[in-house]
């Protein structure tokens, strides 16, 4: 492989050639071996490219950055966010707990990269932007990282996660509306218990899913809020008058999200409770999530030995050998997330409670565990709708079978015949293992006609 | 012991013959021997205690109860509320996870009481009041389990865990706005940086605090929806028309807080998402905290060979011998309710993801975890306040010969006389383990006059 | 109440006239209104007693405490033992995190309580015993506590957890010895799969606890290292040569149980990982047992629309009007208590990996934790050991049923007649919802005979 | 891009015609787009290359797979080992929870991949290898998963973890001999307390690692079972006589490692407590660690502000204008490691917590979650050994500096002028900012010359 030579306040450092970052990239890459490579989230990066062309326009506006500079700053930001420099962030997720280093590599890839996209080559005469001075100008590793992370956060929750959740609970509502009559035993303590409608039974998931959509919109007032402008330590040590506000407002139109500056930077730097806060009702939806997917592979079991009252949709083979064999595979990816979000939520929250007087330094692992749940949850409740929920259907036979077989609509006669009564025909049929009709007729309770007037599981809903 | 037999639909059991409560108590307290016993919470009671009340008058004005039987059943309930019934709850957590049996001990307890208040005696004759067929009016403990819990939940947030941590709150904000001018250095990474004012210090402590209550506060709609008038699976058999609103008009009546009827009773007990979500915010104040009270106690640190910047009220001797050894004692218990309170979370959510079909099983486990976050951190968040946060006072001497001392004022040069003399002074005060000034005049770099012009903490905050 | 004055370094302090605690008691109560009072667990007091009196031993066998003073703090120490000083330990969890403050109550109640055993007055004259200099001598709260913890913890899981989990794995044990020719049907993906016996499926729990026994029982001879003789930091100043492995003898000897002098004092005070190692291992109990209930409950669940293949024990009135509606009320109990582990690891984890130089202090947040996880596990193991797991029986009806009428068996025939002829009968058998005998009949592929013969669920086990 | 026709039994899928995966690969690749392709960690494939290649042995050996087709499939597995088909694996961990889809992908290839290396074009003819006929023969995706699942844990662990933690630890004690005769002050509370030496401090580290060493070593045992020979429910159907006992010794032989066939079946598929065992003492290195990496980085403190007591490697500039300002980045990127280790435990353990009946389908999320920690700790560890702690020296002024210039050191007086002087001395030095040397003399309690005789803090370690 062909190197270059970058240097740093350190000294001399061999980089490969044909990259454009410098040597604290390259630094890290030989300090920090620690899991895959380029672990660290590109939505990251693309919240720096964001960031980054923000500031050169604040501080371009404000006088401190020349147009032409600005300009060159922008084309790489841009570039980046097209994905066009895709192989040129390295780093992994477990270096310096700041992001310095993710932070660094941005601005010397942005650089370097000017430089060519000016015509010039790298490392030959001066600079002609400078990744110290002029990318990283009136910022911080302190205030950038965090501000990536938000924007990245930010992004993923409300385009990946919202509109899958969304789309779910639409769906799952649809259900509700469409098997609104269906009749249906209920469980609790998984034994058989009074009727309900399928309908309803699924109007509780999209309930679920609702108060969980109103919870992590609740959180996204805090996420929005920026640290940048805080640089080192919250004071805004070197930034222009007016440039937290302005750089926040360049960032909102260029991600088109309603981001503001955050009105205490001390906080925005040594905590990360937006993370922690909107993470925990991403924690919430793989609560109510865990619960729907397993009662819709319950319902769906069988075919012959579970308890059948909805046939989901085969997507793959079960088994080469036993047809019918439907296995709920989406419900098992779905449910795995949700084991994942629950750990992830931990991983969080001990990440956010171990900052140290003006700085927090569990940023990277906050970010990935943060976008990684937003994800899959995105993803997860996407693909569960598609596959599986939107394709979810009463099977009324074994639902009619096994409300009319019960016991529990013994509950109909107490206010006819009294309590007494009512039970003895329950037990009796209990024991017999016959049906309430049966006993009711024949221990000459009710009539045929009464009990049919009577029981209806219709009217129990 | 003296003993009565009580009798339920299984047959006969001895009680205890000076206790109010009946065969299915027993039962439980018989088969439930699972830690100490009378572990269900009190609040949990008492949030029984508000519902059967409200339920007795929702049932007399729809027509289905006396206000004889109204008034009895609500006599006892304001006894329980006045804690004159305290022994009468002997049963544990760890029971059947829908709470029937703490439902059961409720209601017999009522009609047992109301028995004796009306000057008969408990086993003889007709009961006055079943507790059943009347305290249980139009309930099934499906549904008035999940409403006392939220019952206890909201009344605990609300009159425990919000003020103390307000209360915190506005004590670190006047000490921000006491220590304003109180410049410090700043530590990242816990490396000395740039200055800042103890003020600015701890406003970042109060801004986590005031978005954890904002955070709360947002999950307290979720938290006021009760279940009540779902009955057993969420349809409301049983129940007069129009009962679920008014039941829960009256609960807001007696408790003073704005519940309201769930709008989806079938999702308000096969899921306990409210709990879940509120927690998650209290676990957000946790971290928060948790945050708070470590750096508060390495700011006191020392006497002499740590940090030392601030001082904290001595509450108690640290040491025999020590003088000048005050222990962060308040720290240290604030940070370990922090840590039970993240486990606290896992255990909530562990059993909030577990419900199946139309109950969650797991209800008084998480109504235990929730209420015990719940009144920790209200009271270590009080006793921080009075004993710890309220007394915290600068250490001056130490403050000032630390930021005087420290390399990284450098910064002010880099614009007078450039980035690589301004190093080089830093870095050979560093080697010689002297001070910036000396340094900077000896290399000729800068006059005293100049130094003293333009090394200014106070400037750089 | 009547009160008396005691005294320490900061003092004067008014004390209940009736309790033998001091002046630091008395502070710390006033001081950490933290949750309800008394919090610290009573084990952890004996704790205190056993070690107490060892130590009061030691030091007396290697010349530094008479002997007379020895038998009246050993005398003291018995009566803790026998519980009759309960009322005398009044602290909470959420104190100091070294738990000084209840090593101090200790040390003053014995200090009293022997004052008075002598038939002195407490506070008049000379004391007989001195709490700091007779009771805690060659002692630091830094090395009681994590003793006192140590000796709580490992009798809690010897003799609480153990047996009551072993109790629980011999039941399962013999339940699937009994059951091992029970042919059933096998459930994967929650659906139906090939055949095993009702013994095989338990013998699986059964297993699955003598994993998790021994997997406790591998971390015990870390947790019998105890940290006395460590004193304040560790380096045993202040302690007689010798003293550390005396005084862990007699420990050993006073509590029946292999105590041994922990080889690295310094580990044994800056951090608590044997807590975390063994609790790690309840930890993966509560995994199993969490499975183990919940295949219970599911495979008893009924009676009509349920699986429904075993039978188990009715305790109490699962409905008033449901007969045959056995709630599974001990699974319900037990998982509860398995989400509380889980969560209760969360909490001890995080005390245990925030350590400061020399001390851990999350002393006593640890040990709560503990052993309550400790004494939840084998209470609730021996409760559902008795309430439900030993009377377990098969619905033999219902298991013949279902094993009789799957489609799952066509397996057997793949070797006989190819996969593809047995596919089709088992689709059309699904198609038809008919039994695989009839289509293979009808289809005229095998002969009624050759059915019969080849088709045995008895077989595929 | 090419396609070729794929079949499987519910029909054509279009496969990318330049790969070797099949249709039940392609099926799960369009119908689990959840995450980054191909997270399903490479480990895995490899543990599936091992069991493959020695279920193709043992069932040659006992006669069910003729010696070519053993040698064909034995040729693929190897190029698998070598990772020369490292693009042929595309599936994800969110897949069905049983793994069977990266069962079938690793059957696919290589049967299709046998079929090319034999000279044959795939798809067309007879196929040489059959993926399920005879790469799968005698085994299901249920004993497949977990046995390859064990196969990459263990030598994870084995390979990766333990000898990073070993040289860790072996670098922490030699550190502790080199110091043992540094005498510094201790701190407990954070607060200065009596002295200790640099090495004693240190040896509590290592042997807080040897200790967890101890803990992973002894789950050990557990994981080297593998659930091969289970199949479908942990019977066995369709095994050859001996196959489960000639597996597991080829598996053994393959890889070098000590594996065994498990014992009981069912419990291998239908829990898989060995991870959760495992992963446990895989959580207490993670509490471990951050405690040692957290008192590394706060010891290093400053460099003019903080604790100074010990000089850490400088690795990357940590700040282009601050000198000496070495940020303490290895232990930053191991605390994150750890706080992501612990999120890891808590997915693990919910999804270790939710087998249900024959099989646990949380597979590929704990195997995934295992893997990441295993290979994170080591990762980290040797990191963190290379680039800080193998560098760790005193800083011996700064140390000498506070050791003697600590009140503590007055405890050394109690013997020989009575505890009431010394405390008198320490509290006027304390009040008056002087030495106690000063004071002892000043107030005339002790002499220069006793003072210099008694008071050493070398006799106090």
């Amino acid at each position: 492989m062909k190197y270059r030579i970058e240097k740093d306040t350190m000294g001399e450092v061999q980089v490969p050639a044909d990259k454009y970052w410098g040597a604290q990239t390259e630094r890290s890459r030989n300090n920090f071996k620690i899991g895959p490579s380029a672990s660290m989230p590109k939505e990251i990066i693309e919240g720096f490219a964001y960031l980054k062309k923000a500031a050169a326009y604040a501080n371009c506006d404000l006088g401190v950055l020349p147009v032409e500079k600005r300009d060159a700053i922008a084309a790489v930001c841009d570039e980046i966010l097209d994905g066009k420099l895709a192989d040129e962030f390295p780093l992994v997720i477990w270096q310096t707990g700041s992001g310095t280093q993710s932070n660094m590599n941005v601005n010397e890839v942005i650089a370097n990269r000017a430089q060519v996209l000016k015509g010039l080559t790298i490392g030959e005469g001066e600079s002609f932007i400078k990744a110290n001075d002029d990318v990283n100008k009136s910022q911080s590793s302190n205030d950038t990282f965090p501000t990536g992370m938000h924007i990245a956060a930010y992004k993923a929750v409300v385009e990946t996660t919202i509109p899958a959740v969304e789309k779910l609970r639409d769906t799952l509502r649809a259900k509700a509306l469409k098997f609104k009559t269906v009749v249906k035993i209920g469980r609790t303590h998984l034994m058989d218990a009074t009727p309900l409608t399928l309908g309803q039974e699924i109007s509780g998931y999209a309930a679920q899913l609702s108060y969980g959509l109103k919870a992590v919109k609740n959180t996204l007032a805090h996420l929005s809020e920026i640290a940048l402008g805080g640089t080192a330590v919250g004071t805004g040590l070197n930034t222009p008058e007016g440039y937290d506000v302005k750089v926040a407002e360049y960032i909102a139109q260029f991600t088109g999200h309603p981001f503001v500056t955050a009105p205490n930077k001390f906080e925005a730097l040594a905590a990360h409770d937006a993370i922690v806060e909107t993470h925990g009702a991403l924690k919430q939806l793989a609560v109510s999530l865990n619960k729907i997917a397993n009662d819709v592979r319950m319902l769906a079991s069988g075919p012959r030995s579970g308890i059948g009252e909805i046939i989901i949709p085969e997507n793959e083979p079960g088994s080469s050998i036993m047809p019918g064999k439907v296995n709920p595979t989406q419900c098992e990816a779905l449910t795995m997330v949700c084991a994942q979000v629950m750990g992830n939520d931990v991983a969080i929250s001990v990440g956010g409670m171990q900052g140290h007087y003006e700085l927090n330094v569990f940023k990277p692992l906050m970010a990935a565990n943060f976008l990684q749940s937003a994800r899959l949850l995105g993803d997860a409740c996407l693909s569960f709708e598609v596959h599986c929920a939107s394709g979810i259907e009463p099977n009324y036979k074994r639902i009619e079978e096994l409300v009319n077989n019960s016991l529990m609509l013994v509950t109909a006669l107490n206010t006819k015949i009294g309590y007494y009564k009512a039970a003895e025909i329950a037990q009796t049929a209990h024991k017999n293992g016959t049906t309430l009709r049966e006993e009711a007729i024949r221990l000459g309770y009710v009539s045929a006609e009464d009990f049919d007037a009577w029981v209806k599981p219709e009217d129990m809903v």
